[in-house]
């Protein structure tokens, strides 16, 4: 057994990189770039105009001047200005050659074709220059970066069609349970409705792991170890729920041994989610969390996915971390260290009743998980506890 | 034009209510309940076991039983326990109604069939009665709670397997602009890339609004009107970009008038975004975008992304909102308020170079969009701001 703090040390330690791919910018949203892009085009690609007004000619010392052409945005039109002469131009158009200033339309005033400035300005006015947000050749964005729909608009102004993002990782989801039994059966005594592949489902959709496979395996030996061996071949991440107690029905534990996965560690000093289990297999991380599921979604947040976020470049984060003080005394009834269903009221944090890992209650309506580690036996109202956002 | 507290006032309200939707829980996810959700069950529907152990018939002066039965998890075995006897028991099974104890295995010293209970223990330990998380009948999850995965977790677990929750909106995403060109095609003097329609497209995927179509009409009255016109027809939510400013082949505007849109505001007195429209017409909001790719990706952030939401039952919020110490002096060149793109490092925010409305380069990288009030001219470092969280 490791405490929580070992057990966060051990996985980002063991942390496994994932390939890279080529995908559409649209469809890397959220990914994260693996090589630097460099900018196919300088952008603007034209000195642009900033503004609905007139291009002009210019000389400080003249203020009237002859309209001879029209520029619309989208327009090759250049034409030629002499001295004393201008374009009428629109906002994103490209600004003659001939020209030098774009004065918007609300600063002339025009008469028939004669444009005059009616305020004092200056050369080089509401111009885009070429290349002035991008050079053709430089760096857009850097690997690392997080493609934001910020970032897909940036790449796409620039021409780009596709990048190179770590790729997400492939993931086999597997329950175990014999009193287990999907909605829309009826319940027999002793059986169970099976959420855990569902609420992972949703977990993993909500982080955008959109690429799983969701199975059941009966509690026999022989089937668990062969699901378990063919999900290692198959997927970057095996997440299993259930199996890995004491209990004589508890098999997955001895598969992960016959198949020889690498055990990172099982079981952490906390409540809820004691039996959790990490190992990794050639480049496959496997857990192996407990079937309760208040206990498999607390094990999920807090370190498989911090481990999948490490997986696809955006370092070991997971629940975004804060320092919260709590609403209430708190006392610890075990030496364990806990995470604690908690609402977050005017700043404050109030751990909810119904803590037990099997469940989920209180875990749907609340908005953080307090951490009262395992060395900390009380905290006093007020007191500042770290918390896990969950909204 | 309205200052920016205006016209989030007037959006917040006018909200739009959507009707409600009946989806599978799973396709429920991030979406909020429009109506109580009541338990169809028990939850747990059994007395059932916490624990691997023994379930015993027992009694506080007797420590050893014999052990006449077994009971996995799933089965339907319930066996006669008379006084002093006792059936092996694992996580998750029926508790045998003869029996009011569970002991966990590692408290139970086991020789052939008699277990001998090694701890001091009490009458109902390790058992989670039947009804304990839920009653049948009573409201497992109330209307207006938000479908988290936890949620997704608890709903299936009481057999549910479809809610009522609001419908999301049906959007029109609508480019204006012939300078634009799609990404694949070579640039021609005065064209540039599109790439509102990619961005605007991530930031619905982003909140999981899913619904849009995407459609790019030339600058040109009679096709912007009859676009407009037949998107309004068909969607909750219609996003124009560009063609809404001063120009001569600024459509938009005239067609809303045309189509009787009732304004809700015209321009806003901020920076980047000023030439924003927000209408209303039959249920549908209509929100005309700058051109500007910065402008028009500030302006959904801060006005369209809190209305949407408003729609859908979460309130009109947008970017999570915080106060922030700024790192550096700023001090603002006009009247107008400005959201400026910043990166946030060590708790403080530092405004970015490149803030102009005509450049992602910035947006890409930025963690928050820091707030600075008309009514503020400078702001000395270390002073609080407000800042919208973009990641």
């Amino acid at each position: 057994m490791v405490n929580v703090e070992e057990a966060l040390k051990i996985l980002s330690d063991n942390g496994i990189n994932l390939l890279s791919e080529r995908l559409k910018v649209s469809a890397a949203l959220e990914q994260v770039l693996a090589v630097d892009v460099v900018s196919p085009i300088d952008m603007p690609s034209f000195n642009q105009s900033a503004m609905d007004g007139y291009a002009f000619n210019f000389h400080p010392d003249q203020k009237s001047y002859n309209v001879v052409a029209e520029v619309a945005a989208g327009s090759a039109n250049n034409p030629k200005l002499n001295k004393g002469e201008g374009a009428r131009i629109f906002t994103g158009a490209m600004v003659p050659d001939d020209a030098n200033i774009v004065v918007q339309q609300e600063w002339i005033d025009r008469v028939a074709d004669v444009a005059t400035i009616t305020e004092s300005v200056q050369i080089g006015r509401n111009i885009r220059l070429q290349g002035e947000q991008i050079k053709k050749g430089s760096i857009a964005l850097e690997k690392g970066t997080l493609i934001t729909p910020a970032a897909v608009g940036f790449l796409t102004g620039l021409g780009i069609a596709e990048i190179e993002v770590y790729q997400n990782p492939k993931i086999a989801l597997i329950t175990t349970g014999n009193e287990l039994v999907k909605v829309g059966q009826d319940l027999k005594p002793g059986q169970i409705y099976e959420s855990n592949s569902e609420m992972l489902a949703a977990v993993l959709s909500h982080y955008n792991f959109n690429d799983y496979s969701l199975d059941t395996v009966a509690d026999n030996y022989d089937a668990t170890r062969n699901m378990i061996r063919s999900a290692i071949d198959n997927s970057d991440v095996v997440i299993l729920t259930g199996g890995i107690s004491v209990g004589d029905y508890d098999f997955v534990g001895k598969a992960l041994q016959e198949i020889a996965v690498s055990e990172l560690f099982y079981k952490i000093n906390q409540k809820p989610g004691k039996p959790i289990y990490v190992g990794k297999k050639e480049g496959t991380l496997i857990a192996g969390l407990p079937g309760n599921p208040a206990a498999a979604l607390t094990c999920f947040y807090m370190y498989i996915l911090p481990a999948m976020h490490q997986m696809i470049g955006k370092g070991f984060n997971g629940l975004e971390k804060i320092e919260i003080p709590l609403g209430e005394n708190y006392t610890k009834k075990g030496s364990r260290a806990e995470f604690l269903k908690a609402k977050i009221v005017d700043g404050e944090a109030f751990v909810l009743g119904m803590q037990s890992s099997a469940m989920l209650r209180s875990f749907s309506v609340s908005q953080a998980l307090v951490f009262i580690p395992s060395t900390t036996s009380s905290v006093a109202k007020n007191d500042l506890v770290t918390a896990y956002k969950l909204t």
